[in-house]
């Protein structure tokens, strides 16, 4: 099926391409589709929701939207939808990804309750009436320093006991079959090849 | 998969029980699980994510809920959210589904555009942080007189005339395979499968 990812994080389009294998992906800027939504939302679902809906007003075929953070329990669910975000309201700009991580350790510093999720809340948006949602977790800890080199975000922070590597020390493949946004996406392509 | 439904009405339990098949359904009453929800949002989506999470909450296995309505573009929207209410506002009660059904044809006196929609929000409800939405839709005309007797609810008076026939015509298996309730759980079945 042709699909229109509202993206433009281009690890995004690579990780999503790689799950939704079979199916035709473009971006907005591909199409030259201009479209704005602010995610301003206080939960993962007002997020995705609001940009699949936004996107899909100027579309000619079905939309994928997500939106993804990471939750840390012993921080009262921080940085929850704030996650790409998080840390620019006090620093005055927004922090690129090797700031943002050491903003989020020194917020840790001295917490013993390490444990962390990550959230993906996938949205396909068939038309205005017709539409899918699939929310995904991927449990796992908060270590003290960055490693591995896959993956983006957060990745490098987020240790995975299972595996005994974060999952910045995943390749994309094996990344996309246990993580949040793979998951969820597992379960969006389950939903369209049901269409067929 | 145990799930629980989170309905207690007999109709909506033989038709997601014939949908669901090979998984096994039970219901709050028959668990002897007490919960409330008003059914008070704006959407389907809202009341339908607000019943399964407050069951969920209740419950010791994955919930499902939905929520469905008829929207008749001609009279605004109306019934939408109230479908299983309507009219009781200026009644005084609950109408019986006949009463409900004539106050819907006495609405619509003298408009000429009869196109109306079902609508069926399901939601999966695994964990507070996993959950699933199907929201699908079923296409049809409101006629003058109601024709047939399966079904429930408005279905004698939806025509749909690729079938040249009610939705309260059609026998239970043809109608799960097309209908908004029916096809928004073949969408919940995909994820469920993509689940094992």
């Amino acid at each position: 099926m042709d699909l229109l990812i509202a993206t433009e994080n281009e690890h995004k389009v690579t990780e999503l391409s790689s799950i939704f294998e079979g199916h035709d992906l473009s971006t907005p800027s591909r199409e030259g589709i201009e479209y704005f939504f602010e995610e301003t939302e206080s939960t993962f679902l007002g997020n995705a929701r609001g940009k699949a809906f936004a996107l899909l007003e100027k579309s000619d075929r079905p939309v994928i939207a997500d939106d993804s953070g990471l939750v840390v329990p012993a921080l009262k669910g921080e940085p929850g939808v704030y996650s790409a975000r998080y840390g620019s309201t006090e620093k005055g700009r927004k922090l690129a990804t090797p700031e943002r991580n050491r903003y989020l350790l020194e917020k840790m510093k001295g917490i013993t309750d390490r444990r962390a999720f990550f959230v993906c809340c996938m949205v396909l948006a068939v038309s205005k009436e017709r539409f899918f949602v699939s929310q995904e977790t991927l449990a796992g800890e908060i270590i003290g320093d960055p490693r591995g080199e896959y993956g983006f975000g957060y990745d490098p922070l987020f240790f995975l006991p299972g595996y005994g590597k974060t999952v910045a020390e995943l390749p994309e493949e094996e990344k996309n079959r246990i993580s949040h946004r793979g998951v969820a996406g597992i379960r969006i392509m389950a939903i369209l090849n049901s269409m067929r």
